[in-house]
């Protein structure tokens, strides 16, 4: 059996979005999105789980240091996303919209260019406490 | 690598049950089952949490709809099951014990039948915070 | 400043009830109390937090000895209800409507009678994680 | 002793907002208010947790009906806030910076005139789960 | 009715301790305290809740800021306590029972003399989820 | 389709470790595993979640029994580790670092031989509410 081992930091941030696709008019928007698709956006505390899958380091018996996945997570993510309109304030969403399948998918690409690649990756959001999601699946 | 995510959806009921075998006698019930076989019942706030796992559509960045989701979940689990004795008011567990196991199972085949084939779904069942089941494994 | 600490202690217990009127036919009482009122039962998950306020014992530093308190509260609640129909298998709701305000009455009763009386004594009930009441307010 | 009953229902609603007091610059609120005062909003999950107080009809067994504080908190706080922009989509906090602390006052205000006077109303409001305020303390 | 606000902010420290009175032997130590006596010592995640109430400030709308109670509670709980052993790293418990009512007495000690005398101050404290204490009462 | 069903149960236990290579020097200790290196140790309720998996027995309608499954849990893992100090109690991490990372190893290899063959065994360990692990990955 394989002998690797998942890691999971979890952490958070507040931001505010708002579900439109630029495409279609107002009307379409409010008819498929609802109250998501409110003009002047609202907001979610977000809670990240990131997930690293590889074998523990003989040395330090950590598969990898959550002390420095954390600060990875914080430069790459939070303070990106922290207390910002995910709409206005990047410009990862600019041409994206920000359902939590695409933020995931967005988060997932930051970090795993800083993720060792022998390293495997998952990450799961959570918009509420009821409706979250992971990648990849 | 696949472009899936997973969705993931919470909803919660308040049921009635007894862990009870018709076909042994109460002392063997008593036995296996012990106080989870009281003959009077007792209950639990089950946690659900429905796994539907795809590609997100480019249009909207959904996987699938969680307020169509949500509502699905409500039509086929919760209003078979919230406030209901799961032994005496549903056909479901006439021939079937409702453990946890049992329920699960019950819930995806309900769930199945109503969510897009192309699409993959997972069920957890919370029972207590201590004790859950998910299905498929 | 008055030196009185208080000390709390989680428990739980799960157990099928009907909230019911005797004195009301059954349509009354569904037209009053809903589905809660479910000829075969329902069921919940109870989170009880017993509230214990005092002065620490200078030896001990402790206001109760926690692992007391545990025992307590299984031999006078949980032996009394867990894994039990509130309104058939106990004498505590044989004329007393199985409320969460009602049930959290007769479990301070209960404990009153076994605490300390220089000890004051504060219980709080969840009947779910949105639904929950506290006695004495 | 007193026989009153306190009794709690949790609500939650998504919202958007700034911190920003508009007879300062933008220099001074920056200062005083950090990344809260994002000129494009951040937004939260607010968990609601209202409790009222009092004794319980002998009838039913209830303080309130937990179903009518539901609604009555559904009317007067989540259809004027949930997945609104609390600074743009509001009148409330027109002239009111919408810090928790003034969310909490006014949400306690609207369920007050809808609340029985002889019941005693006391409001928590999560921003976060580390960020949270009681009003009346 | 009084204008005052509850603000709550929450932190957390991992730490080690041993519940032994010096002035007993061993075996009435391990008789009185059990398991909690080991001479090893055995640690937890302790979740500290600090509740400041006061009026808020018509300029900020804030009754503190939350982010400076942050600061203080670190610089004066979590920069002395968080990975620590609270019988040999500290000097607050050389002649003081590290049990949870006398940790959450010291929390209040130390944190009372950073928070202006016009604001009231209470600190609750969980050694685990199940076992909690607060002062003062 | 598989006919497995995965069962979940969850168990909590406190212990005090330190994170610590005795071929290295305590600088090294130090510069690599920082505070969590505090040679007095400090500690953690750690939250365990064993998770088995396979195929329900008709006549129970149970993969594993939970209160066996548990008893399993509290002999291997609870009466070892629970109230302990991880490095100087027990001989499992006499010549291990006691990172979670080895911690869940050690624990799996526990219960693996408890477990039926047949059924398959993987085990997640909370060290913190933030930091967590997971084994086979």
């Amino acid at each position: 059996m394989s002998k690797k081992i998942a890691v999971f930091r979890k952490e958070h941030f507040n931001a505010a979005h708002r579900i439109f696709n630029p495409s279609w008019d107002d009307k379409k928007n409010a008819a498929v999105f609802g109250k998501c698709s409110n003009p002047n956006y609202h907001g979610h505390n977000y809670e990240l789980i990131v997930k690293v899958v590889g074998e523990p380091d003989p040395e330090t018996g950590y598969v990898i240091d959550m002390k420095v996945l954390s600060v990875i997570t914080r430069e790459e993510v939070l303070e990106k996303f922290d207390h910002k309109n995910l709409n206005l304030d990047t410009t990862h969403f600019s041409d994206l919209i920000p359902t939590a399948e695409n933020i995931v998918t967005v988060i997932y690409e930051l970090l795993r260019k800083r993720i060792d690649p022998k390293l495997e990756l998952q990450v799961r959001l959570y918009e509420t406490e009821r409706n979250f999601v992971e990648y990849p699946a």
